[in-house]
C-alpha cells in the first residue's frame, strides 16, 4: 500500500492510501477515517459506498462523518466507485463507465476485465482493510448514497449477518425498474435480466434475502426520486417480505451532500449503537 | 442577482447567487447559508473569506459551518477570492491572480481594473446583502481561513467596531514579511511597502488599530506556519499594543479544510455568544 496523505481532523486522522487491487487489476485508492484509540484496540467500522461521478474524496470533503466517528470511536472507509486510468474502458456519460461501476463483477466486454466492483469492495478491500488497520471485523455496518445506497443495500444483502447493521441515503432501490439501472446493467451484465437480480435491493429481498437493523433516509425533493430512485419498491418489498427497514422521507431535501452531511452524523450514531460490543 | 441554487441543509438552506458587481467589474458569485427562522426577523451574520485557489464553493462543501449555524440562527456569507473570468489579468501561480486577490484594491496594472477584492468585501458585498437577505447589520462577525484570515483581521482592524467578533484560521497575519505577501502586494500595490501597511495585521495594529473579541486556532502542523503565517508576529504585536486576543496553538493540525472543520463550530459558537441581542 501507497501512503497518499494523513490529516488531522476531530480526534482522529483522515487518511488515504493507493494499492494494486488483483479484483480491478487496477491502482485503487481509498480514504479511511481513524479515531484516536489505544493501542492495540480494535474500533468498530463503517464502509461507505459513493454515488455517481465520485471518487474517494467527495465523501471525504462533504460527508461530515468525521466528528461523529471521532465521537463514537467509528473507524470510516470511503473506496472509489470504479477502477480509472488510460488502460480502463470508460464512457462520455457520467452514469457508466468510470465513476459508474455500479458495485457489478461486469460480465461484458470491454468492462470486466477491471470493472469488478463487487468483489473488491465486498472481499478483497474488506481483507486489506482488516490486515492493516484497526477494525474489529465482528462490528461492521455497511452505508452509502445514490448508486453507493444500492451497494450498501446489495452487499449486505447478499451477506446476511456480515454488517450488523446497513443504512443508506437516498439509495437506487432497484437497477431493474430505472434508467440507471438500465444502462448500467446492462452495459456491464449484458441482456440477462435474470442475472442482475443479486445486483437488485428489491430483487433480493423477493428471492429471499433478510437483513436485519435497516435505515434509509430519502429526501422529498430529490430530482432523482419519481424517476430513478423509487423509494416505494423498497418499502413495498420490506413490507411484503415481513422484513423491518425504518424509512425516513426528509422534508425538502435534495440528493445532493448537503442532504447527506444533515443525517450522517445521525446514521453514525444509529450504527454505533448497533456496533458497541 | 442571479439565482444558481438552494439547496435544503441541517434546518435551512444554503444558496448560491450571483450578480455584477460594481467593483470588479465582474459577474461575482457568492454562497449564503440561511437557517430557518420566523418571517420578519433578522439574524446575526458572519462572512466567511476563503484562502488561495478558493471559490465561494470551497467554505461551502468543506468548512462544515452549517451545523452550528442552524443550531445559533447565524448567517454566514462565502463570498470569492477574487475577480474570474476571460478578461481578466491571471498568473499561472496559485499564489497570484485569479484565486488570490488578498483582499486588496490593486493599484498596479494589469489588476487594477478588476481586483478591487476590499471595495468588494468591505463595502459592496454587505450592502448587497442587507439589502437581501434577512442578516441583523448590527450583529456581524468576520471570520476566515489563510489568505482568508489574513482578510477577516485586516478588514476588521480598519472598520473597528463593524465586527462584534473577529475570529481567523491559520491566517497569513504579516503580508509584509512572507514570500505570499511580498509577491501578491508588490504586485498588486507596487514596490511603495508603506502601502502595504493596511493590508497586514501586525502593522495596522503597530499603526493604531484595536479590535476586541479576536479569537485565532492555528495548527501545528501546518506546513506554511513557519515560512508564511509566523502567528507569532500577531502575537507579539497584540501583546505590545495591550490588546486581547485568544490565541490557540492546535497540536498535530495541518493547514487544511480537515483543521478548519474540526474547529469551525467551536468558532460559529463563540462568534454566537457575541452576536446575541
Amino acid at each position: 500500500m501507497e501512503h497518499i496523505s494523513t490529516s488531522r481532523c476531530y480526534a482522529g486522522e483522515q487518511q488515504v492510501w493507493r494499492h494494486e487491487s488483483s479484483s480491478t487489476g487496477t491502482p485503487m485508492t481509498f480514504a479511511i477515517y481513524i479515531p484516536d484509540h489505544e493501542d492495540g484496540t480494535r474500533l468498530p467500522v463503517i464502509w461507505w459506498l459513493s454515488g455517481l461521478t465520485c471518487t474517494h474524496e467527495n465523501a471525504m470533503i462533504k460527508c461530515e462523518y468525521k466528528r461523529a466517528c471521532a465521537e463514537h470511536g467509528i473507524i470510516f472507509v470511503c473506496p472509489d466507485t470504479s477502477p480509472r486510468g488510460e488502460g480502463v474502458a470508460n464512457h462520455d456519460d457520467y452514469d457508466f463507465g468510470q465513476g459508474a461501476g455500479f458495485y457489478v463483477n461486469a460480465t461484458q466486454e470491454p468492462w470486466s476485465p477491471h470493472f469488478q466492483m463487487r468483489s473488491y469492495v465486498e472481499d478483497e478491500l474488506p481483507a486489506l482493510v482488516a490486515a492493516n488497520f484497526p477494525v474489529d471485523m465482528d462490528r461492521q455496518g455497511i452505508s452509502g448514497h445514490s448508486m453507493g445506497g444500492h451497494g450498501a443495500l446489495t452487499v449486505s444483502l447478499r451477506n446476511p449477518g456480515r454488517f450488523r447493521s446497513t443504512s443508506a441515503f437516498a439509495p437506487i432501490v432497484s437497477p431493474l425498474n430505472c434508467p440507471w439501472g438500465d444502462k448500467a446493467l446492462s452495459g456491464y451484465l449484458g441482456d440477462n435480466r435474470a442475472a442482475w437480480r443479486e445486483y437488485d435491493s428489491v430483487a433480493l429481498i423477493e428471492d429471499g434475502a433478510r437483513i436485519e437493523n435497516v435505515l434509509v433516509d430519502q429526501g422529498t425533493a430529490d430530482e432523482w426520486l419519481e424517476g430513478q430512485l423509487k423509494t416505494h419498491l423498497f418499502e413495498n418489498a420490506v413490507r411484503d417480505a415481513g422484513m423491518q427497514a425504518e424509512i425516513r422521507m426528509q422534508e425538502g431535501y435534495d440528493h445532493s451532500y448537503f442532504f447527506v452531511s444533515t443525517f450522517i452524523s445521525d446514521h453514525v450514531a444509529w450504527h454505533a449503537a448497533k456496533l458497541k460490543d
